[in-house]
């Protein structure tokens, strides 16, 4: 993320005196499309900054011992091992790929980096788990794995907007569920609600319902109830937002189904391709629209970063009995790194424990309202 | 339409002698947001080009007389009435607004310049009818009055997307419909590909289905349903497309439920003010910085023209019994012109008569080969 190194300052105070415990996290070596040397880089990194903050951790970089150890210790460095930050190799024989069908993984590849590293965060040998892997089959791996937290119908994987605010606006479900009921659109929200005031240190968070109008009566009959169900939760809802409130900030979490998610996600993510290509048909001209060009580019680039956050930090899946973060396949090994210090903050301020208190208090709440 | 004007041009020689018949169109000149104005003038530059195209024709604007008189006679100026080129008004005492509960005004707005234009096609006074009011009531009138083209289970409302290929791609549904059956999502695919093929000049469009993956097995059972129906049409199916896929221009006609076309069309209008916003913050620094965010926005001015696809031309109503073309509420006199020449062009190559044909013919084919 972005903005994760601005995050890090606020965070860092906070720490009176260096944790005792340890952070374990297990990185799958082998999810992204530079694997495994994205991620050991990105452990390095990871390391470093952790030892920084005085936060005990062990990274265990879960793969192919020999391509992992050949990057690890090439012949003319050598890494310090650290008390505080130490970085372990898990071997795993074999690797999920993009071809995998993900229902199956668990079953067909258990010998797997990431199907390895799901069960040490099950078995309590790790805090928390990042892959820059299959997507459809880290969520279904997870699901299996570490089952559901208490209260949460279907797991949800979020994504991250750029806002004309400047802040972020978190929209969820962007593919786990292509299907939903009003209930997981309500369980959706109050998720996002927890992790943009934990980690996006937004307090009281508007919760906004993407629809195609803003009166209570539009959209489907699924999210003409979801409308009814967020109404009456305490959660800060603002009501129905649409398509272009995405980008305006009307909202710090939206909720929607997973196959409008999903596409509204990739085509975001198209803006930018698209502008560069529409800026170099105009760019056949003379030296001045060339200059132009130039200038425009340059200044578009950084703006355009903004649209590439998969690239910077991954996302988290919420909903599961452990901390998982899903990384887009270019992450970079800066990327990498990123989503193990998310990953650490997320365990650190117990994020799942707090969701399944909120969905908890929400039911009493409503039982008590019924 | 952008790309109206070259169109004019391609359909130009085809016509060998003057129609005999005049072109009779009514339009709505109370919907746009300043109406009667951009309707009064709109009408005039159309009659001025179909004029000297030597297509005659009779524009009936309807609405307010009094507004309409006093811009169409102003004291200064008086239009030549002509043979080919006439322009009558349609008295109307009321009109549509955009609060207006779409599904009752035929009921509670008789006398609207809306639904007396629309009472014109129906009564075959008029050939067609254009609008920049009320979207939702457009389509709710224009179906209870003008009624289904045989074979069509719901009519659908398409919107053009920019593509880095420098065509357009035709998103169908919009709006329209919410919750849709995979036999709908066919029809828009025909309804697209007649309408791609007629007025766009593309020799067997490529239809893709939006979804969430390419694989087959993705998305909803609806959506599953309807890529079976389409690869067994004898429609140009390219397959599934994703979010991302509208831009690069891999098909040329699109179809998905009115919920996401909806999201992702509002989604795209938003991106040139977000562009704008970031570019604006990030200009709060020196005097070259402010150069260069100047040439920027002028390079970006031009490329950002094409987002804005709906002010100048309108957006057609597809599977009604006659021909309806819808206008964003901003639309220019330049807009409401080219919706003027555009329901011409739809009428002039027979668009229903064809969709009508081509949905018979693809149903007996997909009997035969049952």
């Amino acid at each position: 993320m972005l903005t994760l190194r601005s995050r890090q300052a606020e965070v860092l105070p906070s720490l009176k005196k260096p944790e005792r415990e340890p952070f374990r996290i297990a990185v799958d070596a082998m999810g992204s499309d530079d694997a495994p040397s994205a991620e050991v880089e990105g452990a390095k990194i990871a390391s470093a900054i952790l030892r920084e903050m005085e936060v005990p951790c062990t990274i265990m970089l879960v793969g192919n011992n020999d391509q992992i150890e050949r990057i690890i210790h090439p012949k003319r460095s050598y890494i310090r091992p650290s008390r505080l930050a130490q970085i372990q190799i898990i071997p795993a024989e074999d690797a999920v790929t993009m071809d995998d069908e993900p229902a199956v993984v668990v079953r067909a590849k258990p010998r797997s980096s990431m199907v390895i590293g799901l069960e040490l965060v099950q078995q309590g040998k790790a805090d928390a788990f990042i892959s820059a892997g299959n997507t459809g089959a880290i969520l279904s791996a997870a699901t299996l794995i570490l089952g559901r937290i208490r209260g949460v119908s279907r797991p949800t994987i979020g994504a991250f907007f750029p806002t004309s605010e400047g802040k972020e606006c978190l929209l969820l479900d962007v593919g786990a569920n292509v299907e939903v009921k009003p209930q997981y659109l309500y369980e959706f929200a109050v998720m996002g609600s927890v992790y943009a005031e934990l980690i996006q240190k937004i307090s009281r968070p508007r919760v906004g319902l993407l629809n195609i109008g803003e009166e209570e009566t539009k959209g489907t009959e699924q999210v003409r109830a979801a409308h009814l169900l967020l109404k009456n939760s305490s959660l800060n809802f603002v009501g129905n937002v649409e398509g272009h409130d995405i980008f305006t900030g009307r909202a710090d979490v939206i909720v929607c189904d997973g196959f409008t998610g999903n596409v509204v996600l990739k085509f975001a993510e198209s803006i930018a391709p698209l502008l560069k290509s529409v800026l170099r048909r105009r760019a056949q001209l003379g030296f001045w629209e060339k200059l132009r060009l130039k200038v425009t580019a340059n200044t578009l680039r950084k703006v355009l970063a903004d649209f590439d956050y998969q690239k910077y930090g991954g996302v988290p899946l919420l909903g599961v009995n452990g901390v998982v973060i899903i990384g887009h396949g270019k992450s970079s090994s800066q990327a990498i790194s990123n989503m193990i210090l998310r990953a650490w903050e997320m365990h650190h301020l117990s994020i799942n424990k707090r969701i399944e208190e909120r969905l908890n208090v929400e039911q009493n709440n409503t039982a008590a309202g019924e």
